[in-house]
């Protein structure tokens, strides 16, 4: 058949018409994913490359994602405005750096003395999380889905003992959002310093003590070269979620079955990022005592109970902010309050009783 | 255009022939799951619907699976032979139910005082678990893939109470597996009954006592009404794993996007089922307690104890089994053993410092 016969033939044919073509079985969609995270940082930029892999592989290559780090399309602070705007199809980042947009943000991501990550995410997909949270992004053109999750983090490093509740007072400490408001109230000083000046502010004492992550990313930083202890547990950040942000212009140009592979993706990086910080934390864990003789110190029971109710005074401050705020409030509060019951006789008693 | 030259064209073509047609793009694939669940069982056979229909939708209807509860198309106990044998293309069970086939298939469903789900999850995706669960399965034919968690389990329900260790002598008990075995060693009888004749053998004093799942499957069950106490934590138990099986012909027929996708809602599915049980289990043990009146007891220190130690044992008489039993025995306990250093601070740490 000759060429020009058959391109007729195909272009007469409305069935053929309706036929996926060679051409758009291959990248109908590029999109873009910016991060809020620099390019390949472990666990959490590692985790975005993670999803778009998934995505593209899944979709055959009919969705092809471009990975950005922070500043490489829009600084981190800007991933959700990028999103929006539509500048950028997809995001990855955390909730609460959102909490100029809507202080209710922060409920998505960590709140201090609140739920773990298995709590969490029971929370968002069987405890009417997921619906709250796609109706605060609702407003800003955005679908959220949760993808990720540190699991507990650490208190931090310290070079102050802690060991009384006045211990607190004065002291100098890197640790943003909610958890910061409560150390403010126990009499601290909050200093908003980037992670990457850190090491250099716990050297010169500018600062007394910060939070990281836990043993993976703070093993890498080198901060138990600058502080004398290391401080559990991490109250103030129990679980924190990861979020996919997805334009939702974007999302709905998208077939069915496109739109849940994005989905399931992000449920299945959701669950890879706290298996890898699960196992990458032991090992980093051992290395750091073992091989570095940091010291593993925890916060007395004292100053918990104080921290635990300043706690409760913040997040119950949040829930003022607006009537969405409250809603959110009430279902998470709601939530936690039987979730520890039943993780008191479940997960907890069980690790106890292994420890025996 | 004539229907007749149409025709000619389209088959005249070698780049139409390549192109995915219109017949081939729906159902290519028609599948069928078999499980060692009832059909929609709360829980098991919910999630193994789940699974279906996310791979379902994701391959646009590619591909088809039914899902077929037990004794359907095969009894629970043949599901792993029949993807063996390609009877079915998937299987939906638990790994503990092959121990007839290797004993060492029960290191990857539930060790008594072992891994919980977030630790099990870890060490399979990150801690070298799912590589070791591939060969053992290998010479069956079969791929594994975890999907799903039941999170930790009750201790069962009991007529007797449990004071102390001697107490679990002559206590006639329905609990499989490796817990079994650990009963049978602290002087008790463990009883085979069915799922279905459990309720008529607590109310008629058959058993003394019988672990099912929790709160959640156990309250559907009715079991409060003919037991008196309800003791926690699941020490048999503490994060039982659900496993996809996998023929390997089938799923080597599957080009790449489709061998990803039935792998993603694996892992997307692993995260879903443990969600769920955890917002029902909370849900169900407060109807539980406040509805239904029910004693929950917490089995004393001392029996906690005592069963550690024959736990041990017992999974380390298990390794000797065969030299991929040591293999797997080794792998998951060195990692046991580092994550539940960092799980001390971190996960049980934070449920301590919660409950202040």
């Amino acid at each position: 058949m000759k060429r020009r016969s058959f391109m007729v033939a195909v272009g007469a044919s409305p069935l053929l018409a309706a036929m996926p073509t060679v051409t758009n079985a291959k990248a109908e969609f590029r999109w873009k994913m910016v991060t809020a995270w620099p390019k390949n940082f472990p666990g959490l930029g590692t985790n975005a490359n993670l999803l778009a892999q998934m995505i593209n592989t899944m979709s055959g290559g009919r969705i092809k994602i471009k990975v950005y780090g922070a500043k490489e399309l829009v600084p981190a602070f800007e991933v959700f405005d990028a999103v929006s705007k539509g500048v950028a199809e997809l995001g990855h980042s955390g909730a609460y750096y959102w909490k100029g947009k809507s202080a209710t943000t922060q409920f998505f991501s960590a709140v201090p003395f609140g739920l773990t990550a298995q709590e969490m995410n029971s929370w968002l997909y069987y405890g009417g999380g997921m619906e709250l949270w796609r109706e605060l992004y609702q407003p800003f053109g955005i679908i959220p889905a949760a993808t990720g999750n540190s699991g507990v983090q650490m208190a931090g490093w310290f070079n102050r003992e802690i060991n009384s509740f006045e211990d607190l007072s004065g002291l100098k400490m890197r640790i943003p959002g909610l958890g910061g408001e409560v150390l403010r109230r126990a009499g601290g000083t909050t200093v908003n310093i980037p992670g990457g000046e850190l090491f250099t502010a716990l050297q010169t004492g500018t600062l007394d003590a910060t939070e990281w992550v836990g043993p993976y990313n703070d093993l890498a930083f080198g901060l138990h070269k600058v502080a004398k202890y290391y401080y559990y547990p991490g109250w103030h950040e129990p679980g924190s979620t990861m979020e996919c942000l997805i334009n939702e212009e974007a999302f709905n140009s998208l077939p069915k079955d496109l739109q849940e592979i994005v989905l399931v993706a992000c449920k299945a990086a959701n669950l890879d990022m706290l298996s890898e910080y699960t196992a990458r934390n032991n090992q980093a864990l051992k290395t750091l005592v073992d091989k570095h003789g940091v010291k593993v110190m925890a916060l007395p029971d004292d100053v918990l109970k104080k921290l635990l109710v300043l706690s409760d005074d913040v997040v119950a401050e949040l829930a003022d902010s607006d009537a969405m705020a409250r809603r959110v409030y009430d279902s998470v509060m709601g939530f936690k309050e039987q979730v520890s019951a039943w993780h008191e006789l479940s997960e907890r008693a069980f690790l106890r009783a292994r420890a025996l």
